[in-house]
């Protein structure tokens, strides 16, 4: 069976490549990935998946950090005319940019959920002609849009699974559900497929992502420190007055939100573990001599577990609050994006150890590698395991050209292969 | 008229000068005054006049900063060893030191009322022999109390002026009311008088405070700048908890108490006039390894107009609150003394200054002074002239050794006579 | 006389509201009016006026609140598009777009100086069709910037005068130097004219403001409340870090310019007068998960005298500092404006009183108004009176649309030639 | 020998017992346990140990947060009173309350330190009369001064261990030194005992503590988490002023100290550990109208390695220095404490396993247990380890009345022979 994984990757790896570069350049960030997320659709339906989109794999309620209306559809004309199907765009309408394939096999046996992130950040990628993706004419051309954390080879490879386990759908049992979620950068999407329910029947579930400190060839099957988070938006509103005439007629929204940042940022530590609060953005006022009627700030707590951050997150909240009234103005407070901490189910990590070192593709698979950062996928690992099922997360090794998030980021395109074929192992020996 | 009552005044000065005297040696600071009152009561019944002492002169929800029980009653008791009444220390229990006296001459006429304030400062005097009351053995024998703003002097002249109106009293026509005010220090007992409606029938009032920043012989009936204040104490209680073992359990009450001051301090200035705030004590916490629990803050507004008062009160207040719900801890908020601004009746001011310049015994009247501080006399003022009287206050120049409130502050005693005169003299003119 | 002046104004009026309404269409924002003063200079020119413009009439170093060269450059080239002069553009060469026009007659007299500021603000002007300049289509051009506080009619005026004094030099005494002041909005332009010493000849000095809460035909030659003030920029410079992994090694600006700012708002009320201080704009940080390296905060200081201003601006300063340094970032402080306070001259006062009296022209002559707010023709009345000459400033009534800075502002062109009249007469008055 | 130990330890048990009891009764708090020490000397003495005190085993440089000279000499005086050795005392002069007591046996062999602490907590002991002290009538007699740690029984479990081991003198080899150190509380003293050098020839070095979360019976050797720490008093000078009259004119160092305490607690966290940072203690302000010339705050740090400590310290000290400036008042900033973290050593933990099983005195042996508070007996540990010897810290568990610091404290007496049979049983070992 190996040996035939590794053919039908082989077979594939130029389009795959050919693919990741395609999203690349026209990278599409959080909520806008229309052009993505229709060409995967219609590459799923060509396989012979039953593909879902739009509302049917999102729950609205749940989407956080959506941009604006007049933004979303100035986007959806922006892939269409990128080469996006109107079609899925049209079902896809505002912002609900997520697809899932399913596809059931003769044989009863297990669900196997696999998720693929498949949205771009919001850098500016570098026009440096020693940067790769200059080089070979695959640089972002939407300005300000740019995948510089993987997630264009993620959305490759997910493809590449789908055909693959499409070709072997004889040998297999049970159900296989792919899944391409947008947004998440500012992990703002995968709450909103979870709370779909559309991982509610999984018995296993996996996700992998590229690079994360591993060098091309080595793997590992439990990244540890998958810090909760949440992510607000905060917009004090006061009332304007002149600073010189009448400033007790003001209502100062920026001592309000300087108030709130300081006292944000003395949130006592925790004795259970490390937290974190950062706000990392602050505008207010309009004029030099007017008192400040707006002010906004946008700040993200961490946490080394659910708790933790909910407890930062509670503070936070009140302190904004208070701020507010302090101040005497408004305040409304944003979720802009939340992900939970996840532990990976310790049997599955053991069995995908011993699927990656039977493979001999890895030169070293390690037992466990540092997240050090957040990923809305916990929401999905933590849902699979509520209800009894089994979850991980892979990190695939990638040599990388810059840091993640850095605007000179590639990766060692070697790396999408050993993921396919990494994948399609693991799916292949759950879906028995 | 007039040299008969300088004669009077001539003859009962010794008297005046040894009352002032006395009243320094055994000075009583604001709600203590049991000592001093009992006397003023028993001197004002011999004189003739209906007396009415404690609760039938105060209202008692109306009294501010009022000291505990315990303390209360321990002056109680230290009065009557210095040789108060005991009985009317009993009717004038746990504070209740105001005293009224009475007296109804046979002609119909209008009703004057003459405020005299009695209470020392919190002030430890100096016993330095170059300080004219420890060389003339006077000093204040009670440490911690000190006549430092002349209120000695302001009792003995109440009572020079209720003997010399006693003994022209078939010359007189209407109703005296001579009053002795507790607690003006901190502004706490003007109020609770104004409350009990003892003034509500006078269609004059008059108060006098020696110094202000005239010499002896100087003389001003229109104080201007009597500014309105409150002053507030706020307690703030959190939990406490171990700082290094577990900080997020503890509700940190000096947090909340410093984001109030520091917002306190940046209450916006008011465009219609001067408006003060100040935060003058603090004290917080038990001991460095603990989150601290309990903090207390003193602070007080002031405006040159009451609305202008208000305004910073009011912006106080809600900071506070909003300061202790920042940092969810509880908060008590204390008034602890308050006061109005108040504007002098132009026909009284004019008036008295006539019979000042006639009576050819100062060297100057002045058309006005600047007060610059406060006074609870405002409330007096600002409720007989509600009701239709006429009021104002007379500043009657004494060369000081020291400035109001310095341990070192005594008066040239000439001026007491001085202003036992032209408060005799206003007030047979108005008694007719 | 006075009627031969009124019959040379009228005359004018048609082109004095065309001028002010082509002023008004091509509105000019402080430092960039090379169309607006280019203009003024050819009229100057060829009224028969010495014409000193650029480097003659500003003192480079103290230039504030200047735009960067590429800026000012595209305003040059904006400029001669809608028809200014390129040879005057040239000598104006960035952003030094004053012009003073000298006219010495031949009998020895005084000298004379007269300014006008010719500045926009920076507002974007109403569209709105019930707006005047809409509906007669004289509305802002140049998006962002519009005359909304009266300086076109400023500039406008300022010709007329000369225009009317050039045709009376016969009758003239002395010398007249007609100043035409940039950048007046921001108090960025009046201290680099007095520092080049352009009126350190002026016996007389005279400006005017249409408006000041004066109705059409309402006028006072003492607008008393000229407050001093200082405009600061201060750019906090810091390190950027991921806030979740390595926040220690951050150091953050945000922090620095919120700690500056409740604590500037905290600055000690002066007990000499009245004070102001407000932060108008803070924007700080660039991504909700990175410690901000970078945070600018926009102020102003007042005072009503120049010592108030400066105790608020000194302790500003400190403030600024000691925050940059608790943070361990680097500030750069940068002086964008200043105003001093004025006091009129008591003789000048009386004798325009006078002037303005007999004319018969004004419904209502003032003895004084309230100014309010700031103006650097502070600094020329400070520097002429400090050299022994005398000077006030004119305020003309004119019924306005809405306030001054508004977007809605429009003021009653009838004004115009009450202004030019008032502003003759006291001219050639004085020059004799 | 095991079994000589115990019946030795048997034999002393009534008197260990009495001499907590005593030591209970006198509790005396850092750096004025004249009357422990002289009574821990006069012992050693007379079981015919070399004895050294005061300057001899501190060095006065390194002493921290020592009380007045005032209080440490009523305290001599004090001590005298309640039973101490005046010539120890007169020894001990000024705080110089260590001793060390060294016996060195025939045998060559390596020297062996042994640390026990002497000080009580400044806590008032409870007089409730469940509580066992006040029963048994050992309650401090010390109003006050409270054995609320244990350190009572320490010093009774060190004497103990020094009879015993002077017994057994023919059998053992090297050197014992049995130190007694003054000023634990707070971490004052560890490090001036140290800075003497007394423990730069000890191969080996242990030292214990009763408690640590452990009941009687159980016991460990690798206590984990031994936070470094800092304890910091900052002293702010500003000048008063009357916050009515003149507030301009004042430097409030309330103010500054608030301004410190919010941007202290705001510290960033570190991503290499845990910290924490607390202010305990403010105190700021004479009277409500008057600007705080004086505030004083108690502040500590910690930090899972003394590097991240540091880190916090050095933060902590810009801080309060930059809050000083920002208000122009003046700080003093006083070291009153540290320690550092500590890790012990792998060989001497395991090593001491097996003997603590072996003796089967114990129920439980716990690989480790958790600190979670500071102890200045690190510096003795690192000092050790850095001149190549091996050092530990014995956890010896004791059922507690109450936790440690509370005023109900107290703890299981039959913990006290375990402690003591254990030390000697480690002593004995390493003694040959």
């Amino acid at each position: 069976m190996n040996t035939k994984i590794i053919e039908l990757a082989k077979k594939l790896e130029t389009t795959t490549i050919e693919r990741r570069r395609d999203f690349h350049k026209f990278a599409e960030a959080a909520w806008t990935e229309y052009r993505t997320a229709s060409i995967v659709a219609d590459i799923l339906a060509g396989l012979g998946y039953a593909v879902f989109v739009g509302p049917d794999v999102l729950a609205e309620e749940a989407m956080m950090g959506v941009p604006t209306i007049e933004e979303l559809e100035k986007h959806e004309q922006r892939a269409i005319t990128q080469g996006a199907n109107p079609q899925w765009v049209a079902k896809m309408k505002h912002g609900k940019t997520g697809v899932m394939g399913i596809m059931k096999f003769d044989k009863p046996g297990p669900t196997v959920a696999l998720r693929f992130d498949i949205d771009a950040n919001d850098v500016v990628e570098t026009q440096d002609p020693a940067h790769k993706p200059v080089q070979d004419s695959f640089v972002s051309v939407n300005y300000g849009a740019m995948h510089a954390c993987g997630h264009d080879g993620h959305a490759a490879i997910g493809l590449a699974v789908a055909e693959i386990l499409a070709s072997l759908r004889g040998e297999l049992a049970g159900t296989v559900k792919i899944i391409f979620q947008p947004a998440e950068e500012g992990v703002r999407g995968g709450k909103a497929m979870v709370y779909k329910g559309i991982v509610d029947d999984a018995q296993y579930m996996l996700a992998l992502h590229l690079g994360l400190g591993l060098q091309t060839g080595e793997m590992s099957c439990q990244p540890n420190g998958i810090l909760a988070t949440s992510k607000i938006d905060a917009i004090f509103t006061g009332v304007s007055a002149h600073a010189g005439v009448a400033p007790e007629t003001g209502r100062n929204a920026m001592m309000a939100a300087a108030t709130a940042l300081i006292n944000l940022h003395a949130i006592s530590r925790h004795s259970k573990g490390m937290s974190r609060i950062n706000v990392g953005v602050m505008n207010a006022g309009t004029g030099r001599n007017v008192i400040p009627d707006k002010a906004v700030i946008k700040l993200e707590t961490r946490g080394t577990t659910s708790d933790i951050n909910e407890y930062v997150y509670q503070e936070a909240v009140r302190i904004i609050n208070a701020s507010a009234d302090m101040h005497a103005v408004k305040v409304d407070i944003k979720e802009m994006g939340s992900a939970q901490s996840a532990v990976s189910d310790a049997w599955l990590v053991d069995h995908i150890q011993k699927l990656a070192e039977e493979s001999g593709l890895f030169s070293k698979v390690l037992p466990s590698c540092v997240f050090g950062g957040s990923d809305d996928y916990a929401y999905f690992m933590n849902r699979v395991q509520e209800l009894g099922g089994k979850s991980t997360y892979l990190g695939v090794g990638a040599t990388l050209a810059a840091g993640h998030h850095n605007s000179y980021f590639d990766f060692d395109e070697k790396a999408l292969n050993l993921a396919v074929i990494l994948t399609v192992t693991c799916a292949v020996d759950l879906l028995k």
